[in-house]
């Protein structure tokens, strides 16, 4: 493992900022906050601060209109899909989206990948549906996805549910299925990550706070065709054609979330050249790291390559307390978020757009140090 | 009318910041921007930005509960109610209070007094309940509000809603009805912005963005004793008790949102000397504003004296084109959100707990000028 010099002889990195490797919200990159830290207390030559602007006035309403302009030019979408800003977050949508494509008794089918798409199936439940899980990795502990060429949906269900990328065990899909019905996914934790084949999706949503924004903001895309499907007699509020209506202007947005959302979308393309360089760096990111662990006998990573998420790096250490002193020197270091999540334990490395490379060099740097100090203990251990 | 010298001689009004009169979201406490600012690269020595903190935090808990505990304080309200921070706004109350406190089909009374409660109305109207507008002010195109000692519920009613500030027509209850049946209050409006008797209250909801906050964070109080009467079978992220069992953490909440929630709790506390000190300034602001207002012949305020607002401030110019110029003038003197409501016309001034007494004082000054200028154009109109 060879890191480049200037990262190891980088004094105060980022300027006393932390390394910051939270599963989300995280970090944000330093350009977007030095936007907006200049423009805080006068946007656009307003003499308000963009938190003070009226969500009716134009500035607030350009903001969201190009926020969607710019995921639909990012994406390379054309007009096939409708794009609208909510509140709530995913937790909402696991609820929306059964309101408005199924009726209650109606078939609908969902692949199981772990806590979230668990979450997602009590809601869809918590209405009255008929839901399936059609394919599951809870058999092998949700470390690798499921074979999506070995999928059957049932003929009348009125869509499949699934979780692109699972932040809490690491796994990830990289494509999506083409199956008969449509596929609504769930792409919270890698939206905006990379490019993607939308051609086999015709719904996505992701709340903004791992990506592309702030928590508070949930951005979600329908494809024009689903529109049709909506069920009818939804309060207006959980009526996806309500928002898409009223430009995300039904009832007061959360404009300043919109708002950094838009600003890290104009650094997506202006700063780094759209989501094919983006999708290189985060794959760079990535591949460091899972190389990086694979070439150590402290360090673990459990889940099975092909299914490794690019985004959230799970890992252990095969002893306990050493695992635990690990997390600890790492947060003195000032490398932040590193614990896994609370119901599985473990390590967690976050690599969402506003990790850089740097950062992720620099916590290889460490993690190395600490292999080389403690590798007798794990020999011990693993003996 | 006569302003302080200070006031007219200020030039550079606010370091060249506009006088900001938007309905919500609107202006911001320029200490509590002074202080996002100062703060925004490293909130409490993290070395994190406050936007970039996980849910998880100690932090970001921290600033949950302690903004829990200043609104109890800042309210006088010892431990009867819980407080929760949501997402959804006004709109997403209008349907969790009656999904939580009433089944399909229940009798629900409301007070219909213009836009919002004509919202919410048709919001719980959606969900199938039996409801019944017990009094409106819609007789007298919403220019008073019902009188409360007149009112009469239904015995089996779950309960009855009011909003207790109407920003569209400029309308106010000042005192809560003492009845049989709990009342839940819309108080999006005029929560923190003055001390209130809560002990008619058994619920109180306020989206933050009008005088505690930014757009995407909503204050729902719930009196303990109700949570006996939440329906049984709601989805968890409906039932109330869920975000109060998890403090507010039951799914990623709007953490920045709730962060400027919590830094203008602590002006209002810190820098103002709490609710008696902030209601004396925002009743001078109001009274300066309607006692110009009154002693003019140009512009007239067609609310009835006792039912105003002293929140939002509407008034007309009896010639629609010379209304037109004086909003266009505003604006070109840098004093923006003054025209009124879309559905309503005329004009409309918010005097949110953002806006500075030197802002009404400025706008007066404006006002005297612009109608010594318009006499006789109005006289003429009028005869």
């Amino acid at each position: 493992m060879i890191l480049s010099p200037k990262t190891q002889v980088k004094k105060n990195f980022s300027d006393g900022r932390a390394i910051n490797f939270y599963a989300g919200p995280g970090a944000i990159p330093l350009p977007v906050l030095e936007r907006v830290h200049a423009e805080l207390f006068n946007f656009n030559g307003t003499g308000m601060s963009v938190m003070e602007l009226s969500h009716r006035s134009d500035e607030i309403q350009f903001i969201i209109d190009d926020s969607a302009e710019r995921i639909k030019k990012l994406m390379g979408l054309d007009d096939q899909f409708e794009i609208i800003f909510l509140q709530g977050g995913g937790s909402l949508q696991f609820l929306m989206v059964p309101m408005n494509f199924s009726q209650p008794g109606d078939p609908i089918d969902y692949i199981d990948t772990g806590y979230w798409t668990g979450k997602a199936i009590r809601s869809a439940q918590s209405l009255g549906r008929d839901l399936k899980i059609i394919a599951s990795s809870s058999d092998y502990n949700h470390t690798s996805v499921p074979n999506l060429n070995q999928i059957h949906t049932r003929p009348g269900a009125k869509f499949l549910h699934l979780c692109s990328n699972n932040t809490v065990v690491g796994t990830q899909f990289h494509s999506f299925p083409e199956i008969p019905i449509p596929v609504i996914a769930d792409m919270s934790s890698d939206f905006m990550s990379k490019q993607i084949d939308v051609s086999n999706l015709s719904v996505i949503y992701a709340h903004a706070q791992k990506n592309v924004g702030l928590a508070g903001t949930t951005i979600v895309l329908i494809r024009k065709e689903m529109l049709t499907k909506i069920c009818e007699g939804l309060p207006e509020f959980f009526d996806y054609r309500t928002h898409i209506k009223s430009k995300s202007n039904y009832h007061t947005p959360p404009c300043f979330s919109i708002y950094i959302t838009w600003q890290i979308l104009r650094w997506i393309e202006e700063d780094i050249g759209g989501l094919e360089n983006l999708e290189k760096i985060n794959q760079k990111k990535a591949s460091l790291l899972y190389d990086f662990i694979d070439s150590t006998s402290l360090f673990h990573c459990p889940v099975e390559p092909s299914s490794r998420s690019q985004m959230n790096v799970v890992f252990t250490i095969p002893n306990e307390s050493l695992e635990k002193q690990f997390i600890y020197e790492t947060s003195q270091a000032g490398i932040i978020g590193v614990a896994g999540h609370r119901t599985r334990g473990g390590c967690r490395v976050s690599l969402y757009n506003g990790v850089t490379l740097e950062a992720v060099e620099r916590l290889i740097f460490f993690m190395n140090k600490f292999a080389k100090q403690h590798s007798t203990s794990v020999t011990q251990v693993i003996i």
